[in-house]
């Protein structure tokens, strides 16, 4: 067993999807969220900062003496969980091969659809992932760059929506697939214009396949935390603490008193050595959400 | 007379219509663009990180030996002008107070729109300069996140992209406003989808404004280039220099052979007084532009 936090880190709030079903089937941990909001968005940046970003986000986690970190992001998961793997100590997973695990469960056909970022598809993760388990599986890869935003925009359901929906979808229709994975953690909020433009498809969403696998790790290696009666979850932000606490209530009603800054957003940013130095705890200063 | 160069920056690519317009009335000038496409965009981002994205890309750009640095970018010119300004010894100019003279140039009712970045309009920067010099006018101030990805996707003609012009600016037409300055670099790519929904309204770019702005400090202090035959355009972003000069041949198809990468996209991320050590060329590695 160790109390040790499992910690998680997103390029913004998309990876809180993946946090909260962590939080439901393991409801005993300790959870340390860090979202890079500085360098949000990381689906159209190039592999290089995507991994750089990852290993800095990944040692600022490591110097908060986590136990495991989970890439709550595809993007960073398709780039950067090798390098990631290589530079600490730690065990480190990500989520695009718990969606691979969910998307091959699902389909009848293999015939399926990969819904990502610009950075995600490019990356080609899921061709290998998904033909290593099943040779035969035929792949429609497709970037939504706009998703994203739309949705951080709140405009889920505006009607230029469903027509952006249908400019990158609507050629899927011909190809007979029965599963599309949505692997952005954005993608699951626009469900619904997805569903409407490619309907009797089952939409995969790689969150709760990754909170299992997780779950499985830790009593695979003896590290549930299995008696903790009053969890602690914290946030940290590399921008905007406040703007980042009202998204993450939004998951996480009750938890989020607090989000912390990094004192500044230089802090995640330098060398990787420095932030390894010690495992002490940070000495960020506390930011006070206003209510 | 200086025959050191002008340095500019955005967080992307949009700055460079700035520099086409200083290339095009000062032919002899030599000029340094920086495009921060590690942390691309900037206009969803808190103040603080604006401010220190800017003093570091400033302090880049300072390091190349500039004679002056156009912030060529609204949400940098809105937030970070002033403490640019205060933090280095050479001259700095933004693109916000051209376009405010180009505006009440062209207002006939003083009844205006902004049109720009989430965080440029949260700034307020447009109230403090307009109200200064025309009390009475009547300020419109729209924030468009969407349009910089729209522009960015390539969708300027999509349906979906006239559907979000609506959404945006559509209350406008009640307004009875006669101007609107395209308060963002990438807005003058939107232009038809924004006249069609503002119809008789004059659309204000500030990018020429800032180019004759830009002209009249140089010759007011004997800065000038004149008699420079070859001018020398260096181009460097903080990732991803191939894709960086994909967009910068659109705008300079003879002068874009070669983007420079700054070694690592956290060299421009070390802390400000590390770069103004020196003011020795900087040892980045050339990359190669595959054409």
């Amino acid at each position: 067993m160790s109390e040790l936090p499992i910690g998680l880190f997103d390029s913004g709030v998309g990876g809180l999807t993946v946090m909260k079903e962590i939080a439901a089937l393991m409801p005993h941990e300790n959870l340390i969220y860090l979202g890079d909001t500085a360098r949000v968005p990381y689906g159209t940046k190039s592999p290089d900062a995507i991994q750089q970003f990852s290993i800095e986000n990944a040692n600022f986690l490591f110097s908060q003496n986590v136990k495991l970190i989970v890439i709550a992001c595809h993007t960073a998961s398709a780039h950067a969980l090798n390098i990631v793997q290589a530079s600490l100590p730690i065990p480190i997973l990500g989520v695009t091969t718990p969606g691979c695990t969910s998307l091959l469960a699902e389909t009848q056909t293999n015939r399926v659809a990969i819904l990502a970022t610009a950075s995600t598809i490019a990356s080609k993760i899921f061709d290998k992932l998904l033909k290593s388990q099943r040779p035969n599986i035929e792949l429609y890869p497709v970037a939504c760059p706009l998703f994203v935003p739309l949705v951080e925009e709140g405009l889920q359901d505006h009607e230029s929506t469903l027509l952006l929906a249908e400019h990158y979808l609507g050629h899927l229709r011909a190809k007979q697939i029965d599963a599309a994975l949505l692997a952005c953690t954005h993608y699951p909020l626009l469900r619904c214009s997805i569903q409407r433009t490619l309907p009797g498809v089952a939409l995969i969403e790689p969150a709760k396949a990754c909170a299992r696998t997780v779950q499985q790790f830790l009593q695979e290696h003896n590290l549930l935390n299995t008696n903790n009666k009053s969890p602690q979850y914290q946030f940290f932000a590399s921008d905007d603490p406040a703007k980042f606490a009202v998204g993450a209530k939004k998951f996480f009603p009750s938890s989020v008193a607090t989000v912390f800054s990094l004192e500044s957003c230089s802090q995640i940013l330098l060398p990787s050595r420095q932030l390894c130095e010690g495992r002490n705890r940070n000495d960020s200063e506390e930011t006070h959400f206003a209510h």
